[in-house]
């Protein structure tokens, strides 16, 4: 291929630009993706890196290798500043480059609803070193509440608290409730693991909102079955290294984990166009930004309307709107006029625990374990790499039949809660 | 148990101090093992980690995990600051703990012979920290060379040497070479990773001097076999960030690995006793310190001769002194005299790229294949906890089979060295 050929060029390797990178393959383009991690990262399996039941690389695979033998297909690592609509190019750390197309499927992170300073405090759970800051925070937990001797700061240090009853936070917060009741039980001597408090606030009057009746209401028994204290209507006001204050009330815990909100990703401000109030990109019928057709937006960053209500920010959705934007790429080159864009629902799935679940596919409604086993069906079949799929499926064989974590290594810095620690028994 | 049981504190979690953890779980004692780090390291496969073929959590099991079922011992996770011999305790970061029995097993560190300002340029390999550091470098290194259109510095991206050719070094070089000729050959577009070049450089007339003729010259043609540039009797006068000077040479390189020095855990300085040159505790017979019978020092921390020769620094001769440590803290308390060590050398193996390797065992001497399977034998037999072995069997059986890393993730901040980096290309 020429330079004379069209470049594509993609920000971001998630699920919708990577799969949009897959779908131009046969395409007489050259396709260029840019990311700043060399890794795609199969985000809904993120929360079992944190729990430490599975590792970074069971659910991350570099983009290089996924993109191996697609000839017409570059990866750059590196860090897209901004977009220049006017000049057909985007703005790298280290120079620019220029499209003929440009896909931007940067994704969301996570919002503290204009409270950024809840952040240290409450680690949100988005990337691999997320994942490891959160696993990190949650062992340490255990290792502090062993050498304290007071038991009220020991209470508080066997106190987790999620805040966001989505599908991360009730995920995260029965697999806490599992390690504590199983993986750790005996491991300790001067604390017993399974006394661990693991509390679910949520703002709403329900946790798990996507799902129709009577799906959230089962999600919750089964979540409490594990254990977990599953509270609704509870709007955080306050986050400190020691607590959670809900108005008036104040939980003392000294892990607190953010699961509530997700804003737009910050590149879609530096396009100058209209966004609605996460920062996502409301985008024409065919993804595209208004008055510029060269310019598809995708994923969680796109603001898309569908009968009245927004396509949601899940990895099916992201993926179709890949392959319509790549579809559309093609059609621009044929001199073909793009089409709309249409989403179509294939159904929602959430786990809870180890063999328990809610799911909704179509008409049909699941729950308990028959909605975990379609679950970890789909999931391993998408998980991208016949390697990662076997390994994941061989490591959660394992934990099923032995409640084991396999990782449970604490890797980060040794002491940086020093200061928080009592005294040494003994 | 009452508080009247004598208490034996262990300090350090190796492959010494959670021997003779072990090795006392039947005495009427309470065990307290101290170790800054959660988990208990094969060291012996770091270099797996390195270079992407493992996962941490494949080579590292959680101390407590281990000791789960004995009764007697507990664990902290804390640092050990001083030893305060003449009031039988240990200080820690918030506090002491007293002792009836010690043994202090911390180990070895990097040394970088009074250049400690290179040890930003060229990072060892110790632990799990630095074996994602060194990963996230070698895998860096190839994404800059892709990015730089300038061929002397893009050469420099390719050109990873490795300091010091012992068993470590030429593990790490070997595995360079094959990550480069194998792994990552036909991921890039803009270079040809099959094109880098590892050169591993040796300030004495051989590598592996450890071991006897001719093994070492054997070693040495199955690396040049995988690629690599052996360089004897090489003495490195300076790094920095773009290379190595050895005298008025100089070798342009963007990667620099140190696997030539060791030094005693600094915790030895503290006990006030004569240490040799490189801060090992020189150790009575029956590995006490002078004047402390109380008190063993254990694994690469003591300095123990035997016929004139030291005990190595490998993980045989700190279990067998483990378990004597521990069996003469037993007759102690029984009341009978402490018995002297006695080292048995049970043989070396070194391990070079995937099918390679040489051993003496007793008077026998291994090279090639037969070597590297009784290394895998034996590394895979001792590595602990069940699932660990299970898991890379399975690692290295994928592995050995497709050539693949499944671990090439680069999960560290992502654009350190984003200052080097050239402009993009196209």
């Amino acid at each position: 291929m020429t330079e004379l050929t069209p470049r594509v060029v993609i920000v971001g390797a998630g699920f919708g630009g990577l799969n949009a990178a897959q779908a131009l393959r046969r395409a007489r383009v050259r396709v260029t993706v840019i990311d700043r991690q060399n890794h795609h990262l199969f985000q809904p399996l993120l929360y079992q890196v944190a729990t430490a039941a599975l590792n970074p690389s069971d659910i991350a695979s570099p983009v290089r290798r996924i993109l191996r033998h697609q000839a017409n297909a570059e990866v750059l690592l590196a860090e897209v500043s901004a977009i220049d609509l006017a000049r057909q190019r985007v703005v790298l750390d280290d120079g620019a480059m220029a499209y003929d197309f440009l896909i931007v499927a940067t994704g969301a992170t996570h919002s503290y609803f204009g409270h950024d300073d809840w952040a240290q405090f409450a680690p949100g759970l988005k990337s691999i070193p997320d994942a490891l800051e959160i696993r990190r925070r949650v062992l340490f937990a255990f290792e502090a509440a062993e050498r304290e001797p007071d038991p009220a700061r020991r209470r508080s240090w066997l106190t987790f608290v999620v805040v966001g009853g989505g599908p991360t936070g009730v995920e995260l917060a029965g697999a806490l409730s599992e390690i504590a009741r199983h993986a750790l039980a005996k491991d300790f001597r001067h604390i017993d693991p399974t006394q661990a408090h693991v509390i679910l606030l949520e703002g709403t009057n329900h946790i798990l909102p996507a799902f129709v009746a009577p799906l959230p209401e089962k999600g919750r028994r089964q979540l409490e079955r594990l254990g977990v204290d599953v509270r609704t209507g509870q709007i955080v006001t306050a986050i400190d290294a020691a607590g959670v204050a809900i108005g008036p009330d104040r939980i003392e815990a000294r892990t607190v984990l953010w699961a509530a909100g997700v804003a737009a990703s910050p590149l879609a401000r530096t396009l100058g166009v209209e966004l609605d109030r996460a920062g996502r990109v409301r985008v024409e019928p065919d993804l595209t930004v208004p008055g510029h057709p060269e310019v598809a937006v995708i994923g969680d960053l796109a603001h898309f309307d569908q009968d009245g209500a927004l396509v949601p920010g899940v990895a099916p959705a992201a993926i179709q709107e890949a392959r319509h934007a790549a579809r559309n790429v093609v059609r621009s080159l044929r001199g073909q006029p793009r089409l709309p864009f249409r989403y179509r629902d294939k159904g929602s799935l959430a786990t809870i625990g180890r063999a328990a679940g809610i799911a909704q596919i179509g008409r049909v409604r699941l729950s308990g374990l028959v909605a975990w086993l379609a679950w970890l069906f789909i999931h391993i079949l998408f998980l991208i790499g016949f390697r990662n799929r076997v390994f994941v499926l061989f490591s959660w064989a394992w934990s099923y039949v032995t409640y084991d974590r396999g990782a449970r290594l604490i890797t980060g810095p040794p002491h940086r809660d020093e200061n928080a620690i009592g005294k040494t028994p003994g």
